[in-house]
Order: structure tokens, then sequence, then C-alpha cells
């Protein structure tokens, strides 16, 4: 396991040992802390159990990377999802170095069941009865589905405007699930007070440092599948704020354990209709909240809570931030789709929109190798598609068809 | 590689020589091969470099038990999925050796990825410039995703009733879909047309006998996962009948190279709505056509086209064959995703559907290790639990929150 030496709020700096604390007790919800563990033994386990002699193909492959005694006796198989460099791709983007690491093929179908695997095991650990979060979709059926799979119980709030399909997902699996009448933020509130009041484990982002931990897991993964390198650049839509820096913090914990001493630029995309953070980056000023206006879901956050944090990730990595519009989302969507079969969702695919921004504003030298995220998968919300997809509609005879291969026609 | 040496008619039972016939010349359509190996050769082979040492981690690492010559230079990864013994599952069933097969963690969310990408490596290496099929949903969009990964061309008709998840998914990746104003079998009837007139490589799983190989590395993969044994029972829903009798393949190519003296029992498992295969079985007949009417899309097939293949697994196995209601196969839905947190669509949960009635029949002894195939996603799918699943509205005060924990109202 990863020893906890102490927890420092984003925000006032204050240090707190042990860990035991959700939220800095001076900042309350703004004071996000970020966990911090004793790297002399990190560094010390690196050395006995080499990362390249592991064999456990899930994220409890770096435990002693992470703040759980062990892993979970039982949970569906989080992580350790291909990293594939795609030609074709490539040669349409201009750049022979991309990497994509695709995390739609984790048991909900997103990179969100990295947190909710340490989240769980935390609460196992902690022997909490049960687990609960307020959640737009995928970190709601990220932990409904885990936590099935672990036998605990999940309680679940949805705002009204969930898509179906990550409402039926969490219906099927969670013990309950609850649609408040409200917006986001009013689930959060409801959830909140009843977690309070039930004694439920947190499983909410924006409060519970210790999910960063488990999104980490991603780039530790990249880390491994370029053997043993450090990307120079690894792209990352951001909506709260939270992948983003967990992302950061991968390579912050590797350098801090010895294991590299080299640090990639991380580059933020948000949704041109959503992108408080990218503001507060190019104004070097706190965020703002902002009305949200993006087909991308997952990433449509126009408060978000973790902003510090990944503010930091960018200054401190001297990366940027940078926002696409949602034509750019679609396009990257199914530029990805046709090029390499990946389906992503809305938000899964902007990061590549963002890469294909950077690369043409010359942000990326032509030697540099990029590791760009796709986060969840287009099953997840393929509405989001609806006016965009060719389909020629044919009839019976051959006529029809030929018309079509040969452009007279759809 | 494995050697193919001869193709032998399920129908007629003439054999051919070589691997360049997809259906037997004198029979047809009905005429469905059977792929037979040089089984010296793949003996030797396994000898040489033992399944428990390869490190592959996709259908690959079964290469010297496929008909192709190598893996393609490129393609998602697929298979190598985890299989799961869940305690609190297992409970519920009442019998301790259940074992779950997870195959809704594919590129594509379905088992059909096996098939497609032994499909595609094959076209690749006879030069075909592209991949065609009809299908409902599973099949083509498997082979759409995969053929994009492999930069190969791809042309997919669905008949108008396919799902909108998997037509959108379908469309993002493939080169061309079409839709057939008619059923699957006038989509079925077009691409066939079309097929021969540009000369596409044909991945109809009606036709190919090749890619039942790729749906043997399944079965390939649990005998592996259960430390090399070979469960007593392997469960598995039947539509077409092409995926029980590629794990039937599975067990008997291992047997035949010898690798195991072992075999299973298949248990077949079709919806109540359309059970031809089952009541072929029951009355030791052929089968005849039905209209079917279920909600497990991916196994409402009315004129099975390989249920001859399908029936001599469930014979030569000493196996059998029952059928399930909708209703069952919405409860066993939620079963899994409450137990497990593995969502599956209809089709993909009615095996377990199946060994609950298996199990109640006393058709398996308590002490017996039984295998169950989830064959695709919840979320290609997931208005099929439309007016099944709970979800608690509630308001901003914890008291309606309280009323449902409580059950005093949902």
């Amino acid at each position: 396991m990863g020893v906890v030496t102490r927890l420092k709020c984003a925000k006032c700096g204050a240090v707190y040992k042990g860990d035991d604390y959700l939220i800095c007790p001076k900042c309350g919800l703004e004071g996000i802390f970020e966990v911090e563990y004793d790297y002399d033994l990190m560094r010390d386990s690196l050395r006995k159990n080499p990362l390249r002699r592991r064999d456990r193909d899930d994220i409890f492959r770096y435990v002693d990377m992470l703040p759980v005694a062990g892993p979970p006796p039982a949970m569906l198989r989080v992580g350790w999802t291909p990293l594939y460099r795609f030609e074709r791709l490539n040669r349409t983007l201009g750049h022979k170095h991309v990497y994509i690491k695709d995390d739609t093929v984790n048991p909900s179908a997103s990179l969100k069941d990295r947190a909710s695997a340490v989240g769980i095991t935390m609460a196992l650990e902690r022997r909490c009865p049960a687990v609960a979060c307020a959640s737009t979709g995928n970190a709601a059926s990220s932990l409904a589905v885990l936590a099935a799979s672990a036998e605990m119980e999940s309680y679940i709030f949805v705002p009204k405007t969930i898509p179906m399909p990550k409402l039926y997902q969490i219906a099927a699996c969670a013990t309950r699930v609850f649609k408040v009448d409200g917006t986001y933020e009013t689930a959060f509130e409801v959830a909140t007070d009843a977690i309070e009041r039930w004694g439920w484990y947190n499983r909410n982002s924006a409060v519970n440092p210790y999910l960063t931990e488990g999104k980490k897991t991603c780039s530790l993964e990249i880390y491994e599948q370029l053997g043993y390198n450090v990307p120079d650049v690894v792209v990352v839509s951001v909506g709260d704020g939270c992948i983003i820096s967990g992302q950061w913090k991968a390579f912050k914990d590797l350098h801090l354990a010895g294991e590299t001493d080299r640090l990639p630029r991380m580059l933020g995309v948000q949704a041109a209709g959503c992108k408080p953070i990218v503001d507060a980056f190019e104004g070097s000023c706190d965020v703002c909240a902002v009305e949200a206006d993006t087909i991308a879901d997952s990433i449509r956050v126009g408060e978000p809570r973790n902003w510090r944090k990944a503010l930091k990730a960018l200054v401190e990595s001297g990366g940027t931030a940078l926002s696409v519009t949602d034509d750019e989302i679609v396009e990257a969507m199914l530029l990805l789709g046709s090029t390499t079969g990946v389906f992503a969702e809305p938000a899964g695919a902007t990061g590549l929109a963002g890469l294909r921004a950077a690369l043409r504003e010359g942000l990326i030298d032509k030697d540099e190798t990029v590791a760009v995220l796709v986060t969840g998968s287009g099953l997840k919300d393929p509405a989001s598609l609806d006016g965009h997809i060719e389909v020629a509609e044919v009839g019976r005879d051959l006529d029809s068809v030929a018309m079509v291969l040969e452009g007279g026609g759809d």
C-alpha cells in the first residue's frame, strides 16, 4: 500500500496528517486536498518490485502508489486499458507520435471506473456500509457498477437531464437511484445531506481527494505502455478538473518516487460553450462560474469544483488550455471512429479535437510524443450524433446501392 | 498459424481440401462448413509453446489454433476478457461454481468482435479491398469498428429495425452503412448480391465458416482462466447458432490437439418467443422457421442458418436446449447488474436466465462447474429495460429520500 503521510489543501495550503479528512476544515468545499505519500517508502517498493515485473492486469498493480491497503476481495477488472498508435489517424493529424489511450473498455465504459474502484476499496477498508454520489452520468454508473461487483450498497443521485443509457445502466446496478427534481447542483446538495444523515461513503469527486489517486492510474499505465517513457504531452478533456489533475499527479508521483526524471506538459481541452478553466488559465485568475452549453455532457460543468488543482497541473507542467466548438467535437468523434474504430462520447473525443487545434497552432513539435485520453464510450450517449451521421437508405435493388457507392446519391 | 486441412459440409458431409470455399458447392447456403486443422501440427505447436507460457493478451495468443497466418498489423485488442466468480450471484443462484465470462468489454462491446477479428485478418491476408456483412447489430458494429482499426473499408447492410445505439456506432466507424427497406432477410439478400458484385470479403456468419473459429477463442480463454480445466457445463444464448457451435468447437479442438481429454456439456438457451432450435432439439428433427417475437434483439432469429452445427453441439456434447420468457430475461439482466455490475443486453443475459431454469429443473449437479457467456453490453440496447427499472423521483428535501429508503414510497 501507499502510505499517505499528509493532505495539503489546494486553496489555503494547510497540511493535515493522516487520511481521515475529506475536505479542508478551514476552506470547506473549496478546500480540496492533494494526497501526499511517504515517497521514500514508495521508492523502496518500486525498487524491490519494479513496475515492469508486475503481472496484475488492473489498477491494483499500483497498490503501493494508491491510498489503499490492498486490492478489494471482489471487483470487476478496472484499468490496464490499451494504448494504441493508429497510423491512419496519425497521417490525418499530420503527426507521427500520437497515442490513443482507450478507456472506453473499462467495465462501465468510462475512465471514472478508476476513481470508483479506489473509493469503494477505501470504503470497504473503513467498513462503511454503503457508497453514494451525485453525478450527471459516468461517475454514477461507474459507482453503481463497481459497488455491485464488490457486494456494497450504492445510492446514486442524478439530475433530470441524465442521458437515458447512463440512467438505465445505473438503475440496473445500483441499490437505489434518486432522480432529483433540479439541476446537478441540486442533486449534489441532496446527496451531500443524505450522505451525512445515513453515514454513506462519499464518492463525490468534488469532495473526495482519493478519487484523483485512482484516476492517476491511467497515466501510470501510459508510462509503462510507452516502454517506461514519459510522453511529452498529455491531452485531457476538462470538466470538473479531476481527471487532468489525476494525470499530472501520476507523473509527479513517478518523479517523486525516483522512477523517472521527466515530466510531461498537460494540455487541457474544454468545450467552447463551457470553458471556465480555459478562461481562468488565460486570465491568470480564479475560475468564475459560467452558463454551460455544450453537447459534451460529461464535461458540461459550469461551476468546476476542482479547478485549483486543474490550473495547477496546467501551470506547473508548462502546459496550456484551449477550447473547441461542438462541431469540432463531433468531427473528432467521427474522425476517431472512422480511422480507429474507437467510439467515444463527446467528452471522450474532446481531447482529440483539442489536439487538432494545438497542432494547427504549432503548440506541439513534430518529434514530440502525445498521449490522448479517450475517457468514455459513445454507447453512453449515442444521441449526441443526431443529425451528424450518414446512413444511406436503399431498396432491394443493387442500383440504389451502386448510386450511393458511385457518389450519385445518399 | 493453424493449418486448415479440410472443410466438411455440416449438411451433406462432403469434404473439401484447402480453405478457399465459403459454402458447400453442393448444398449452397444450407451447407455451412466445419473447419478442420492438421491436429498433429497443432499438438506440436501447443507442446513447444504451451498456452500457459503465452503472454499476448488478445485472441491472437491462439494463432496456431486459428485459420490465419499471424496477427494483423493493426487492430483493436479483442478478447482475453475477464472470467469472474461472484459470490453474491452464486448465493442467489444456489450454486457455488458459476463463472461469468464478461464479453461486454470487447472493443465494440460484444463477443462478435472475436469473429470479426478473424474475418478481417483473413481478408487482409487475401488482399481483399473491403469487408461487408448484413446484420441486425452486433456483428455489424463489430465489423465496422475492427475494420476501421485495421485500415480496411467496410460496407454494412442493416434492416430498418436496428436499435439506435448500434446504428450510430456503425455509422461512426463504417465506410458506408446501408439501411435496407425491409427485414433482416432482405438486408442479407442485398448484401449477398453486393458482395458478389463488388468483390468484398463476406463476413456473414451464416456463410463464412471461419468466423466460428474466432468465436471459439472465448472458450479457449475459459479453459485457461479455469486453471487449464474444462468446465462441466457451458451456457450460451442461441440465435443463429454460431456462438454455441464456436464454443463446442473450442473444446473439440483442445481435445483433438491433445491439450485435454475432457469435454463439457453445452446448454443452449433461446427466448420463448423465438425457439426454433429448442423445438428441433426436443423433436429430434430439422429446424422449421418461426415468427420471432422477443425483446432479445441479438437472438431474434426466426430462420437460424447455423442450426445444424448448433444441434450437433448440443447432441454431441450430451447437452440440452431450453427456452426462457422475456420476463425471465429481464429478471436475469437485473439480477446480473445488481449482484455483479455486469450490464448485459437481453441476449447477453439470456444464458443466465437459462441457467436459472436449468438449476430449477435439476439439470446441473451441485459440484459441477458452469461457465455462462455474457455476449453483449446493455449499453447497446438500454431501451429493452423500458418499464422495468426503478427510479425514485425525489425533491430537494431529505424527507422524500427517507420515505424511499424506509419503503414508504417510490
